[in-house]
């Protein structure tokens, strides 16, 4: 099993090459072949018990993409893209990188002929909805975005979907909840605040809550995600049919069950950590972001992610804090 | 009022030509320019009370758009396309035509700079949206396209809806019925016994109908496409909202009933011209199309259609027969 990962540097990528490496196989599988592929140098993960590459490329660029499909991995994980501000603050980086990068590796699988045709694993967003949203987002519901990243992860859904079923590659997009604890420092995304009030306590630092504790999210850890891109790479596609896009489970919580999970599992002082201080900005973006969904087929397909929040905690201080609570 | 029309050679093109030089006008404005561009020479109007050049051109090859947008035209039609069958076909050429065209147009206009913010009337289809269909589709059912002209269409309508949110141009997606009667002669079009029932034994000849009279799709006349096409020029687009792509109205009938208002219209002679000759491979190309929407919205917003087939009918007798039924 040959696979190639592009997005290999970030926060998911490093996650899913950990993972790999750990079980030295993919849908029952052993790897033989890894090559880790990102703008900025991917590190090689220690203790492979396979072959390891890692490249410096932007699918963006002319003939990076005709090199990368050359070598006819198995299974492609396309997890490369501008993140949503600079998408929004950078148009045509936006569309150069998150459309033409995906267009770029589409036709560059195409073009390699009717024989080859691998499993193409591509990390979309549930940026693609943009509000008014029914109550709960189900497998149904249009995608008309309000942001220019959630129209670029579109475009390149319909692309995999069409590429997909024209044969020229078997793909499947799955569009990731807002990752809940995202580790590593706070950042200034809008929707930071969502970990940091986690993170920051777990580690015994302030933290800063933006917005009330009634605003409602849909979350899920990195573990979950990690587990979404093992299983996408594994699954009978045929059952998928020609929707090739699908919305992956998570748990709906608000801010509040938040903090009243860190206060179950790490107590009254550490949850004493969150400061609330309001910021109409930030209650405004986070106004338009979709708050629930119905993820009815993932979860038949077999996708899963926690369904309480301790869960999602307790899974940040095994995997990042070695099991220490408070620093 | 300076008007550009791409695709102007094409059936509906020729027909808002006609209406336009009859009316003078657009959106309550006086024109003063008509610019009829296509990738085979445009006929100009006999009779325009105003400036018109046509022009032979492709959007997909480089300098076509910026070249057309630098005459800043106040609205642009943007009606050019490859068609579904030639799309799925030459899957190189649909991309390029129907998406990177429209890409090409959007992106030049983009550049133009900001004062420049001209109306883009955009043609879509209802092949965004593919099977399983609810009852009616609805305004917030998916675009999850089984055709590649589907996929392309469902990515120009994105980059229209981003580029006009991010100020860019003022643009409106619409996504047309089945037209019928299509004028002219019987074409290898799949769908193309909807009309061909109708016209050809209006025109007292012989025609074929491949499917059962069960069969049920959804329809509006040229004329009214044309209307789409004004209307769409000329309404408020702040009221339209961020969603810009609006599937039209129009009629759902079936084949059955199309027949009866034939015999209606023209008579027991007449619609005894139509021969059943059942063909499997039709039958299960129609099965997968839409057969009924619900097209709130852009009824709210003034959209109109044929709310029956003798209407329908009567429109073709009157524009393309001189009234006169049975050739």
């Amino acid at each position: 099993m040959d696979i190639l990962i592009i997005g290999a540097a970030g926060m998911v990528g490093r996650k899913l090459v950990d993972r790999l490496v750990a079980d030295g196989s993919l849908a029952g599988q052993a790897i033989s072949k890894l090559t880790l592929v990102d703008v900025v140098e991917p590190s090689a993960p220690q203790g492979a018990g396979f072959a390891v590459a890692t490249e410096t490329a932007d699918l963006g660029e002319p003939g990076t993409a005709a090199r990368l499909a050359a070598a006819r991995p198995d299974v492609v994980f396309h997890l490369a893209g501008v993140v949503s501000g600079e998408a929004e603050e950078n148009f045509e980086k936006g569309y150069r990188v998150n459309v033409d990068g995906s267009r770029n590796l589409f036709e560059a699988i195409r073009l390699e002929g009717d024989d080859y045709r691998p499993r193409v694993v591509f990390t979309s967003s549930i940026a693609v909805f943009g509000a008014p949203f029914p109550e709960a987002i189900h497998d149904e519901f249009l995608s008309a975005p309000l942001t220019s990243y959630g129209a670029q992860k579109a475009i390149a859904e319909l692309l995999l979907a069409d590429y997909s079923r024209k044969g020229f590659l078997d793909g499947i997009g799955i569009r990731l909840p807002t990752i809940c604890i995202r580790p590593g420092k706070p950042n200034l995304a809008a929707s930071g605040f969502f970990s940091n009030i986690l993170r920051e306590p777990l580690s015994g630092k302030e933290a800063v809550l933006p917005v009330e504790e009634s605003v409602r999210h849909w979350f899920a850890s990195p573990r979950a995600a990690v587990g979404f891109l093992l299983h996408a790479a594994a699954i009978d596609l045929e059952k998928v049919g020609p929707r090739r896009n699908l919305s992956m489970p998570g748990l709906s919580a608000t801010v509040g069950e938040e903090l009243a999970a860190l206060r179950r599992v790490a107590g009254d002082e550490i949850a004493g950590l969150v400061r609330h201080e309001p910021d109409p900005k930030i209650q405004a973006i986070v106004a338009g972001w979709p708050r629930n969904f119905d993820t009815s087929r993932a979860r038949a397909l077999g996708f899963q992610a926690e369904s309480e929040f301790d869960e999602i905690i307790r899974a940040h201080v095994e995997d990042e804090l070695d099991g220490k609570i408070g620093g």
